[in-house]
């Protein structure tokens, strides 16, 4: 399969969940997962999840303005740098935010998230 | 070594040689070494190098605002993300930009950078 179909369908699949059933992208991490947020760092699913349920707001929706993948090594992962906007709910101007992810392929033929790097890019 | 130590010596260097001395950034890389350049996708030190140092600007001038890192897996390499504004010489307002650099490990107790990814935000 095409990295770059894998890479855009896994950012839509990503932001999709995010935007309407946050606590979905649990099934996308796993214990080994690592996530910046804003500088914090959060290891494993359970934790990566409890932070992102609980951001201080209720609805959101991304918009992706650019999207690209390279393989990382040997191991079949694949690197996928994401830019865009957060538009929350009740706020006047989105917010431009960069992120990283590092997929890794599962034995069942899919991926999981090793990494995850997020920052809002402020203006 | 402390991981976030390593990788802020690395961010360090690397944007002092490319405001400096482009052409160095050559021993960085290597021939598996891959640059996504504003959705541009070259590979090997050399068409990097050749791609850095033909950019059209002479000077220049990199300043962070953050950097993050993680280590990418098993392999002992290490994902640094990397935010900043980029000031070019003769224009009046810098650009903002978020790089990311995949760097493995080396025989020689260094690292190179095996992926790099760089884009500019636009406001």
């Amino acid at each position: 399969m095409d990295p770059d179909q894998v890479a855009k369908a896994f950012v839509e699949h990503y932001y999709s969940t995010f935007d309407t059933n946050r606590s979905g992208l649990a099934n996308l991490y796993q214990d080994g997962s690592m996530l910046t947020f804003e500088g914090q760092k959060i290891q494993g699913s359970q934790n990566i999840v409890a932070k992102l349920t609980g951001l201080p707001f209720q609805q959101c929706h991304h918009n992706i303005s650019t999207v690209d993948c390279q393989p990382s090594g040997p191991a079949g992962g694949m690197l996928v740098f994401v830019s865009g906007v957060l538009q929350l709910a009740g706020e006047q101007h989105p917010l431009k935010f960069s992120q990283l992810f590092h997929l890794m392929p599962t034995p069942q033929g899919s991926f999981y998230v090793l990494n995850d790097i997020f920052r809002l890019n402020y203006a």
